[in-house]
C-alpha cells in the first residue's frame, strides 16, 4: 500500500533545482490528520507541524500536547515548543541539521504572515500543494466515507418523520445534527434546511421560518465519523406536489442519472486512463441548459473526505482527471430565485418566459460516489422519487 | 457609539505615506461577521471579502450569497463574484475607481498564495492587524457574551448530574455539546473532559476511557450564542478528594482570586489608564510558583467574542493593555502529568520530590470577566468550591 508518507517522499526525490524539495512542511490540520491520524489539533490557531525530510519525520507542537504526542503519534520524532523555543528556532535548527536547502510549504494554509517568518527559516521555499496526495483513496479511507454516508442515510429517514406543518428550519437543522451526535459522530457542516423560495439559495443559511403547507423542502447535510465526511442533498414536497415542481424535479434527477450513467458507458481502457472531470459536469450541465433552464450555478461535485470539500473538481474548468478510488459528489440544481420578480420587468418576464414557470424555490439532488475499477459505485442510497409528504 | 465601520475608517485617515491606507480589504469571517453582522459564510473556504475605502464599503461574494447578501446587508454595495468575474477582477476595478494606491489586509489570515494573487491588484500593499479593533466590546457584545455565559452555567449544573460511575469522557462530552444545542445554541469549541491523569493535559482531546471512583473531573466548555462565545472550566472531584487535591485545588483558586483582586485594588485613576495584562498574568502565575509548583503551561487568559480566543492575551510576554470594556478569560491550572512517572528517574523524582505530592492530574479553574469602569465583573458564575460527587 502507497502509505501518505511514501506519497510524499516521492515528492522529495527530485533533485531541488529540478523542482523537487529537501523537505516538506506540513501544516493544515487536514494533512496533519492524514499523516498522523491525529486529530487533537485546532483549525484555528497554529498547534502544529510536520516537517519531513527523505530519512527522518518530525512533529512539532507544544506542551499541551506532549502527552498524546508520544502516545499516538509514536514514528514521529516529537519536537517541543514552548515560549522560550520557538517554531522558528526549531525549523532553523532542523534545516542546519538535515543540510536543508528547499522546502516546501503548504501555500494555501500559510499565511502572509506566518510566510514571513519561514523566510528566515530556509534558505529557499516554495508552495507545493499537497491536498492532492489525498484526491486516490485507500479502502480503508472509502470505508471510513462509507461508514459516513450510512450514517447520513438514516438521519434522513429520521429526519423526515419530522417535517411537520409549522416546525422551523432551524428546529429541523437541530434535528438533524442532535440525531448525528446521538450516534456519536460529528457534523461534517452546518445543516442546510431550506423552505420554499429559501431553497432557490444554494447556501441557504437556516432560518426561523415555519414550514407551510405545499413548500418545498431541501436538505442538505453531511456527517462526520472517525474524521471523514459524508454529504448528500434530498428536495421532498410539503404537500401534493404541482406539476411545475415535478418538471424540475424530473430534469434534475435525469441530469444527475445521466452523469452517473456515463461512467458506465466507458471502456475499462478509458476508465483506467481517467475521465475528465469537467465533461462529466458539462453532461449535467448542458442537460439541464437543454431544458431552458440557467446553468448550475456551483460545480457538479467535488471530492470529499478528510474535508467536506477537496479534490477532485467536477466543474467546467477543472482540470482534474477522475480516476480509480476517488470519491465525490454529484449534485446538479436547478434555482429559480424569488428575487427574480424584484428584477426590472423585461428582465423577469423574460426569465419568467425563458423558464416557463413560477419563480418559487430550488431543487439539488446530491449523492456521493467512488469510482472503482469497473465502474461508478454510489454511497448514498436514500431514495430519490419524488417524496410528498 | 463607535462603530465597527468608523473603527476601520479611522485607519485609512492616516496618509499612505505615514503608513496609513486608501483602503483596507477585509477577509476573515470574524471580521465579516464584524462588520455585517453576516454570518453565513463557510470558515473554511474563501467566499467573500469586504473593501472598505474612505467613502464607500463593498461586499464581494459570489451568486451563492446574492439573494442573503442583498437582503442583510443592505448597507454594503454587493459585487458578484463568477466564474467569469474573479475577486482579482473586481479589486483590480475598485482600485481604479476610487484611485487606491495602498491596501491594508489581514496577514493572518490571507495566505501565502493568495498573496500572491492580491499583488497583481494593488500598487502598494501591506498587513494590518484588524482583530485589534474587537478588543474593546460594545455593551452589546457584552450582553451576547453574558447571554453565552448564562448557558454555559446551566449546561454546568446539568452536566454535573451526569457525572457517573463508568460514564466515558466522550459521553460526557457528548451530553455537554447536546445540551447546548437543544437550547438552541452551538458550542464555541469541542468540550473537554478529562478523568484522572488525563486531566494533566491542558488541551485533552477527549477518548472512551470510563470514569472510576476517587478521579479528578475537569470540564472546560464554551457557548456560542448569537455568534459570541463563551468558555469555562471547572474541575471536581468523583469521589472523597485527598488532601493533596485539596491543596492543589485551593492553589488554583486562590490564584485565580488573586488576579482577580488585583483589579479592585487599583485607583479609579489606574483604572482608566488600563492595566498591563502581563502583570496581572505574573500574579496568578508567581502565586503558583511560590507554592513549589511549575509555571502554568499556557497563558493566564485570552479575550473572547466572535471567536473563542482572541485579544487581549494575558500571558507573560504580552504587550496588551487591559481596558474598559475588554472581555477575557481567568483560567489558572496545575498539572502534574502522570508521564512524569515514565521520565528518566532522577528528573522524575526531582520532579515528584519539587511537587511534594504524586503525579495525579490536574486542576483548572476558568471564568469570564468584563472590565468595567471601576471594577472586574464576572460573567461565569458556576460554583467554585471544590465539589465532590
Amino acid at each position: 500500500m502507497i502509505t501518505p508518507l511514501i506519497k510524499v517522499r516521492n515528492l522529495l526525490s527530485k533533485n531541488p533545482s529540478a523542482g523537487g524539495f529537501d523537505a516538506i512542511l506540513i501544516s493544515s490540520v487536514s494533512n496533519i490528520i492524514y499523516f498522523t491520524n491525529y486529530s487533537g489539533f485546532s483549525k484555528d490557531e497554529r498547534e502544529a507541524y510536520l516537517f519531513i525530510t527523505k530519512n527522518q519525520q518530525y512533529i512539532l507542537t507544544d506542551g499541551r500536547y506532549t502527552a498524546a504526542v508520544k502516545t499516538l503519534i509514536p514514528d514521529f520524532k516529537l519536537i517541543e515548543i514552548s515560549s522560550k523555543f520557538s517554531f522558528e528556532k526549531a525549523l532553523k535548527n532542523l534545516t542546519k541539521k538535515h543540510k536543508i536547502k528547499k522546502v516546501g510549504f503548504e501555500g494555501k494554509n500559510i499565511s502572509f504572515l506566518e510566510h514571513k517568518k519561514l523566510l528566515k527559516c530556509f534558505d529557499d521555499s516554495n508552495h507545493r500543494d499537497l491536498d492532492s496526495l489525498r484526491s486516490v483513496k485507500t479502502s480503508d479511507e472509502i470505508l471510513k466515507i462509507e461508514k459516513a454516508c450510512e450514517l447520513g442515510d438514516k438521519t434522513f429517514k429520521y429526519i423526515l418523520k419530522e417535517i411537520k406543518l409549522g416546525v422551523s428550519e432551524k428546529e429541523l437543522a437541530v434535528k438533524i445534527e442532535l440525531f448525528i451526535k446521538q450516534n456519536l459522530a460529528d457534523i461534517s457542516f452546518p445543516p442546510i434546511v431550506a423552505f420554499g423560495a429559501n431553497s432557490a439559495i444554494p447556501h441557504h443559511q437556516v432560518t426561523n421560518s415555519k414550514l407551510a403547507n405545499n413548500q418545498i423542502v431541501l436538505l442538505d447535510f453531511g456527517v462526520k465519523l472517525d474524521n471523514y465526511c459524508s454529504d448528500m442533498t434530498r428536495t421532498v414536497f410539503f404537500g401534493s406536489a404541482k406539476a411545475e415542481f415535478r418538471r424540475i424535479y424530473e430534469i434534475v434527477l435525469t441530469s444527475q442519472q445521466k452523469a452517473i450513467q456515463q461512467f458506465n458507458n466507458l471502456t475499462k481502457r478509458q476508465l483506467e486512463k481517467g475521465i475528465k472531470a469537467s465533461e462529466i459536469d458539462k453532461i449535467a450541465r448542458n442537460y439541464i441548459i437543454s431544458k431552458g433552464y440557467s446553468t448550475i450555478p456551483h460545480s457538479l461535485g467535488h471530492g470529499i473526505g478528510l474535508e467536506v470539500h477537496e479534490g477532485p473538481h467536477l466543474s467546467p474548468k477543472s482540470k482534474d482527471i477522475l480516476k480509480e478510488g476517488m470519491v465525490f459528489s454529484i449534485e446538479p440544481g436547478i434555482y429559480l430565485p424569488a428575487e427574480a420578480l424584484a428584477l426590472p420587468e423585461p428582465l423577469a418576464k423574460r426569465r419568467s418566459a425563458k423558464e416557463g414557470i413560477p419563480n418559487f424555490g430550488g431543487v439539488r439532488i446530491e449523492d456521493l460516489a467512488v469510482l472503482e475499477k469497473n465502474k461508478l459505485r454510489l454511497l448514498t442510497h436514500s431514495p430519490k422519487n419524488l417524496i410528498e409528504l
